[in-house]
């Protein structure tokens, strides 16, 4: 966690990726920045944030989700080598084999700090500190929903409930969070005087939790901040996803001076889940590569991904973030071009960071002939630019035909290059249909920049005199 | 699209649920609420956005998909009837089957336009406006990675070229947006005067894109509101999700005064795609129901999304908003029981919405008694609270042995019914082993509240003569 950049400038600043407009003595030469990138302010914990990781237990309510002993053991000890700062559990109170469970996990002596999370009710305090846990995490709903139709308690009930549990647990030499539930449909008078209460006898954390997922990145910002100015505790911040906002939130909570997140693997939990933990890595290493990549064992993400994807029987969603199939997959012709001049133009993450590749789409009617000559090199082929932009064509003129898999574009260019170099000429691709075969000529022939098209014909054929020959294709 | 509410606060401000602390005439008995429960302010165009659909250009970007005219024409067709605003296709130039396709489509007669988004040429505005489109969209690079990277072109190349086809596509009677890519990563004050230049030569949008998906949702909110402050034309944005952030920057830009969002069916696009129309909704009707569902027929997205999910070959995931299979479901033993007494407890969007059900899980260790209740409602048993807290129990139990499905709960709810009014002791279930029949009656014994349901076993007797026969559980 040391730092790579020393400056004058905030930490968190000075490792915003093109925060770089102040001249300092470290910095000579700034490179023009946008002012819209954003500035750590005193308040962001945006480059040292804490990872509650909630797979255990969030995770646990996850509909498909039945974790033996054994994997959650297998889960946590992945976890813990990742280095996530925190491994919350279900409750012991949830059931015998959660106790039990709880126990084990504690006895496996991980770096990360054990965590269990129980209603806030004495009996549930007793029963979590016998665990050997390292801190209880105690929630009770505050809006008026539920305090009408989940508890039916009132504000002074709680803040006198949370007040005794948390003096148990701190007497028990415990770290204890308070949280309430359904934190952005709670009177915020109501919110603030019981956390003031709850900091005031020495809470060592205090919970907002989204736990409908209804709030916005701006309501989260005000709120936290506001609540930063009447606690001096550490805010732990929960967002669930069913309005899209649970990383943007997470993002915006830090901003506002919240120091821990909670996420999930994958972002499994109630309903369609909470902050992942993938895509909140996704965000942060955006924000502050150095801390990321520093803390985190970041290409440990797939494997961890893929052991909880089998453990509750899901497939990786395609558009997962890094670990997606197509999260580092470039297609457009455009795109591809300024992809292999230089990645950063349409990437900004490294897909290596988390020992993932690059991979540029060339078989595709959209492809461009930088992508073409891309794949010309990777197979170890020599042709000029001319003729990578006359089989370009060829390839596009056939995907706009039929789906074209890497294996077809690879074939014709393979084809294209030999008779280039022959004296037969072998048709580009073998197996068209003669209704497919009519539709590539005219294909073909109609290819926008007819004009453009003859010009490099020609000049091919000035250029390497076999290319002249206009390669046929035939059933 | 008239409006259900009307009161002396805007209509922004008044449909937000949540939002009645005001005491007017038409709210008398204002329920105190949030402050913290965004308030429109006049730049805000969350009750008024419209969506520009790009699925069919964005999303043929998306590494799986290949749409021939066909499929094009059923997912044009499907999106108009869902009411999208505008519909955006392929460049033309992209190849002679894009162009055939662009006209095909516009010779439809739907009631979204039609846009087609081109590169800032004229070659390019000359083969879009022949297509029959309602409107051209035009792109070009302005970061200094695109403009070294990509096409080379410096800023007073862009803003010649850009007025140059902004006048002739305008001189055809079409719509024109201009559209800046890797807005995020472009020096402010280029970025604003190019705007501001097209803005004076009249051009309709203006866009902002976030290409790369760096921008985080406090920048979005930032440079949407400085914008709107320099040009008069409306305001399109586009999102990518590779940081998690594309619907909540989205919501961003609509608070900051943008009025277009580009989306993709399940998000679909370069990379890991773009702002999901569905993810939209799910953001939107918690903002503004009456606007969402008063203009978008929400119950046809999942027939939208199966199609395209279809077409591209992949599986919805398992975490999508609204139609995921998860995103109603309701696990933990708190949540079910105020989920059965009051929805919105844990729920901020009503499925019914979007023609999709509530889930109660009941089958799992984390079950409670009022989700068994309901079950037991729903199979038309009657049973006192006392015995299905006894049931419960056994449930519980049995979860903590092995995953249990729903029949399994069933059977055991059933048999336990029957054991209540028959002679005969029957067991609750049939094939544990010999190892699970012992760990199922130590669960059974240890489970919390040892005491509390020795005592819901003494009520239960009492009430209910029959209950009293403690059910054995044999192999």
């Amino acid at each position: 966690m040391t730092k790579s950049v020393s400056s004058n400038l905030s930490p968190t600043a000075a490792s915003h990726p093109g925060f770089t407009g102040i001249r300092t003595a470290q910095n000579p030469h700034p490179r023009p920045s946008n002012p819209y990138q954003p500035v750590g302010d005193f308040l962001s914990n945006v480059s040292r944030f804490k990872i509650i990781e909630s797979t255990l237990r969030e995770g646990e309510q996850f509909a498909n989700a039945f974790f033996d002993t054994e994997t959650k053991i297998r889960i946590a000890k992945a976890l813990d080598d990742f280095g996530v700062d925190y491994i919350e559990l279900t409750s012991p109170a949830a059931s015998e084999q959660s106790r039990l469970d709880c126990e084990a996990i504690c006895k496996l002596g991980l770096k990360a700090k054990i965590l269990t999370h129980v209603r806030c009710h004495m009996d549930d305090a007793r029963l979590a500190v016998e665990t050997g846990v390292d801190g209880v995490d105690v929630v009770i709903g505050t809006s008026s929903y539920l305090r009408e139709h989940s508890h039916g308690k009132d504000m002074t009930y709680i803040k006198n409930a949370a007040i005794e549990v948390i003096e148990f647990v701190k007497s028990k030499g415990l770290e204890i969070r308070f949280s309430s539930e359904d934190s952005f449909r709670s009177d915020l008078v109501d919110l603030l005087s019981i956390y003031s209460a709850v900091d005031k006898v020495g809470v060592g954390r205090v919970g907002i939790a989204d736990t409908v997922g209804c709030a916005s990145p701006r309501q989260v910002y005000d709120l936290v901040r506001t609540l930063r100015g009447v606690v001096s505790c550490d805010i732990e911040t929960h967002f669930h996803n069913d309005t899209g906002c649970a990383i943007a939130n997470a993002y915006c909570a830090l901003e506002a001076g919240a120091t821990h997140i909670d996420t999930s693997v994958i972002g499994i939990g109630e309903r369609n889940g909470i902050t992942p933990l993938g895509g909140l890595m996704a965000r942060m290493i955006v924000a502050d590569h150095d801390y990321v990549t520093g803390k985190y064992k970041l290409h440990k993400l797939k494997e961890i991904e893929d052991m909880v994807a089998e453990a509750v029987q899901i497939n990786i969603p395609f558009n997962n973030y890094i670990t997606g199939f197509c999260a580092f997959t470039h297609k457009a012709g455009i795109h591809a071009k300024a992809i292999l001049n230089n990645p950063s133009t349409y990437e900004i993450i490294n897909p290596a960071d988390f020992g993932m590749s690059r991979y540029v789409h060339f078989a595709s009617r959209l492809t461009g002939w930088n992508a073409i000559k891309s794949r010309v090199e990777q197979l170890g082929l020599e042709m000029t630019d001319a003729q990578i932009k006359l089989v370009t064509a060829k390839i596009k003129a056939l995907a706009d035909v039929r789906p074209i898999a890497i294996d077809d574009a690879d074939s014709i260019i393979r084809t294209f290059h030999l008779n280039l170099h022959s004296k037969e000429e072998k048709p580009l691709i073998a197996d068209l249909t003669e209704e497919e075969q009519a539709k590539f000529e005219e294909a073909e022939r109609q290819l926008s920049g007819e004009g453009e098209k003859r010009a490099l014909e020609q000049e091919a054929e000035a250029d390497a005199a076999p290319a002249a020959k206009k390669a046929k294709v035939a059933a």
